[in-house]
């Protein structure tokens, strides 16, 4: 055995024990744990900056990407962040424990079903440390262990956090090996992680296309992923025109590096001639360049020609491709063969279309009238998410607490025997 | 590509553009279907008959056990029972499509989820004809294509039950690829099956634990698992005498052969001297072998020793380890190491040990006072199981209609865009 896998053996046994503790745990105490944790953040904060600017130096040196090294650094109002998530967190419904359709059945036995954690939890995530404190905080909350592994380059940042960790869960009287931040980043270590089922229940990757799928490929334990977002918007040659120009501008301005950016934009031939030459203006003067089908570069000019891969490309840029479809069933049809089954919207104001839609449209948000931008944790409710799933079993979509856990059937009687 | 990988490829092709009609299909047609399938069955039960007797010389030749063969015969009655169970399952709610939580946001969207098919489900089982129908009407009411793959020595009864699915698909003006029964039994065809996850979306295994580890570790698709049940049964020192014993004898004894039979038990020391000679009694009656732990050999004669072994085994025989325990406590400690996460019960009339129980115990199923006997689909009124599963992402416990399905979200606006 390696020196590593030991070491991968070793915090997976002291995950499963703790996460025999921490499902157990009341509402209160994971509450003060978190409570204890944000007060270690806010106390230490100085001593996170100083690990972190070790991070970044060591960055520098490596000559990282500006975008990396951006998402690597702490300042005050990052790590004040951290603490107002921890509050919410703290603030928002144990999941725990919850008894639902708990029911009569005719032979006498009570049958229903109870919210429980899944157990221990794996994620693995690039460069932000703030990642570190927002995960463990949902696994927390959820009765859950987490093993949690960083990117290496903020392995000083992380392990100031993971310090913070510690303390708050001692503080709350809970294990302080519910939450474990490896502090060995290197490839063994996360092959061992997926490779555990005895002591990991599932995996939660967050980041890159290329990294979700290698730990997709290797793992034997159950990955919850989550992949690109190339998210579409159907206009409908029913759809009203203002409402329809107003949306797909946002969907893809608002933000551009989202996963619930518009990528692909389908319109009516009804309605093309009427809602693609306003676009195109506002799209121009939000400079987007525009990749189109044949149909659409008849009808506005300066479109560049869309490529079979430009339909299946999450750009994450001010880039948008464009096609001219027959009608709903084409757009429906077209969503379905080329979607990641993120995030897909149709603009009507005809009510069995958007039904049609709504209903036929296999992705993880199916939106009537609404901005892709709107897929989100927090503007779906659940008051945080570790990410969006785009899986099909367990939880689609965005995964808040509820998502961390799953539900195991409860049977009361008074004696019952079966005949 | 080999000529298997072809075929393959070719029927997850099927599937998948079959998935895409049946989702959409209404319940109305899916339950003419499943009529028209029962009609199809009915009246060619002689032609099943016939290729069943082929079978049956075929394995006869080969030797098979008898219960293999037993569960490989097809009888009239026996035909009968899948066309009962195809009328139960038209009877049932139709899960595609409910709709719930839709709730307005403070952003005004409003946020829901539909349940949605999961796609192509793939079913590997034994040699019982009867599954093949009981998994192909399950798969179509909830929505999603099927590829079935049955046991070699069944290979002539399922292509006539697959004959009568796929008239009664056509009868209904549906796709005759929704379900598709393997022709082709070789392990190379399993091994393709469980690795295309482009075509499958989730497979199910039924059948040994051999089976469904092989299954398990080689998939590139979720696995919705049904391994071994090794249920306990907790005899609490407060728990009522009369009511502990009939229990006991009822969850050992009403059937041997299941995956829900008691197969080790736990009594607390403070009871064990008053309720275990009555319970051997018993057992003695019953012929069940018992093999105990030193202090319950010190309280009833003639109990062999139990090894470590003993704890961890699922006898599905007339026999059953007993321990004495301290306590709750160590009752639920023990349970959670050698349970297999199926269905553990407890006997006591204390209400906070009987919460404590239901919590902390990580099992599929958790009973109070009840014999673990009732878990079961048809008992906790899913209408039918597709099998028991003892995973913990997705679907735990019985799987029904509903662990055929996912939710996805949606959400309904009228121009809402993202500020």
């Amino acid at each position: 055995m390696t020196d590593i896998e030991a070491y991968m053996l070793k915090l997976g046994s002291q995950a499963r024990s703790a996460s025999r503790e921490i499902a157990k745990a009341t509402t209160a105490q994971k509450n003060s744990a978190l409570q204890a944790i944000a007060e270690a953040i806010h106390c230490q904060c100085d001593q996170l900056l100083a690990a972190n600017q070790l991070d970044l130096a060591a960055g520098h040196e490596k000559a990282l990407e500006s975008a990396l090294m951006d998402r690597l650094e702490l300042t005050e109002a990052r790590i004040d962040a951290m603490i107002e998530g921890l509050r919410q967190v703290a603030a928002l419904d144990d999941p725990v424990g919850a008894i639902s359709d708990l029911k009569y059945r005719p032979s006498g036995i009570q049958v229903g079903r109870m919210r429980v954690p899944l157990g221990v939890i794996g994620i693995i995530y690039e460069s932000r440390p703030n990642v570190t404190c927002e995960a463990a905080s949902l696994c927390l909350k959820s009765g859950n262990a987490t093993i949690l592994r960083g990117g290496s380059e903020a392995i000083r940042s992380n392990q100031a956090i993971a310090e913070c960790i510690s303390q708050g869960l001692e503080a709350a009287g809970l294990n302080r090996h519910v939450v474990q931040v490896l502090d060995r980043v290197d490839r063994e270590a996360v092959g061992k992680l997926i490779t555990m089922p005895q002591y990991v229940d599932v995996i939660v990757p967050r980041g890159g296309k290329g990294l979700i799928e290698r730990i997709s490929n290797d793992a034997k334990v159950p990955v919850i992923k989550h992949l690109d977002g190339n998210c579409h918007l159907y206009i409908d040659d029913k759809a009203d025109l203002e409402k329809s120009i107003s949306v797909a501008v946002n969907a893809k301005t608002q933000r551009y590096g989202t996963c619930c950016t518009l990528e692909s934009l389908l319109v009516a031939s009804g309605i093309a001639e009427k809602v693609l030459p306003p676009l195109a203006d506002q799209f121009q003067q939000h400079q987007v360049e525009l990749r189109g089908c044949e149909k659409t570069r008849s009808i506005i000019d300066g479109v560049g020609e869309a490529s079979e891969e430009d339909w299946e490309t999450e750009y994450l840029a001010p880039v948008l491709s464009v096609k001219i479809v027959n009608d709903v069933d084409e757009a429906i049809d077209h969503i379905n063969k080329y979607s990641s089954q993120h995030t897909d919207s149709i603009m009507t104001e005809d009510h069995s279309r958007a039904q049609r839609f709504l209903r036929e449209v296999d992705s993880s948000s199916v939106m009537i009238n609404t901005s892709t931008r709107f897929a989100d944790g927090f503007e779906y409710g659940l008051g945080a998410e570790i990410g969006i799933s785009t899986d099909k079993l367990h939880a689609r979509g965005p995964v808040g607490l509820e998502g961390l856990t799953s539900q195991k059937y409860i049977v009361l009687g008074d004696g019952h025997i079966r005949q």
